[in-house]
């Protein structure tokens, strides 16, 4: 395959995301926000049979598109901060790819919809794909850069 | 946006990965797996100022594709379990949309070259982007699933 720009592949929504934040506006921001909205990940039909065995994972990756930012913005001013920072040190929706990643706890399984704790997406918002957590980095191992100075960091 | 199949956007690569795995058959595989080999992440000049303040992060989000994997498997045995599961409860690399995800230990940077621990893609693989790594999920709080049985877990 070639790596020319274009050629990678074709993003596709594999479900949407119901969650109370009808625009980016609404979703609580800055590194000391903790995120407990509940929401559902509504799977699209199509794609059923690629949840088999995911009720016995306790949290879930969902990587979903930032579908209302347009334009790139390779430094930006997090709200959490007054200092510019490179958009790969930051999670800001400004990125070269408009992928956006967060890790919500899976409270329950109802067919094609997944209950989940944690998200942090806009109403509606389109994911790309879902993966099991299966481990974390010792607490004590991790070094936040710019945002150390908060004692709670996002997701 | 419409949310249809195509619009979503146009991923590009904002870096190269440098690994030790020529193929994927030399890539290490199965959850007992610890991933501790050192590459770098080749960041194209367009993006360095996306860089700044990088150096601060001990842990980085890596997303990347699986450029070598054509097809989608919603239903996949992986290779350290006897039984299939759903993609979305695996690491599978026949995903609908092929991504990767990997979290590396930044060793140094260099300019535009990230030195990293910890990568499981083949040399040459395309990165989509890259993301400070900021919380973790307390040890005793994850259920890892049909993957429980296995001590160490992949990243």
């Amino acid at each position: 395959m070639s790596a020319e720009a274009g050629s990678l592949f074709t993003p596709r929504p594999i479900a949407f995301a119901r969650t109370p934040y009808p625009g980016t506006s609404d979703v609580p921001k800055g590194l000391g926000t903790k995120h407990e909205a509940v929401g559902t990940l509504d799977v699209l039909p199509e794609f059923e049979e690629g949840l088999t065995d995911i009720e016995g994972f306790s949290h879930l990756y969902v990587l979903w598109v930032f579908h209302r930012s347009d334009g790139v913005a390779l430094l930006g001013t997090p709200p959490s901060d007054s200092v510019a920072h490179g958009v790969f040190a930051t999670r800001s929706p400004y990125r070269p790819n408009p992928i956006g990643l967060t890790v919500v706890e899976l409270l329950h399984r109802d067919g094609l919809s997944l209950l989940v704790r944690g998200v942090d997406m806009c109403d509606g918002t389109p994911v790309l794909d879902i993966k099991p957590y299966l481990s974390s980095i010792p607490e004590d191992s991790i070094r936040r850069g710019w945002a150390r100075a908060t004692a709670c960091c996002g997701r």
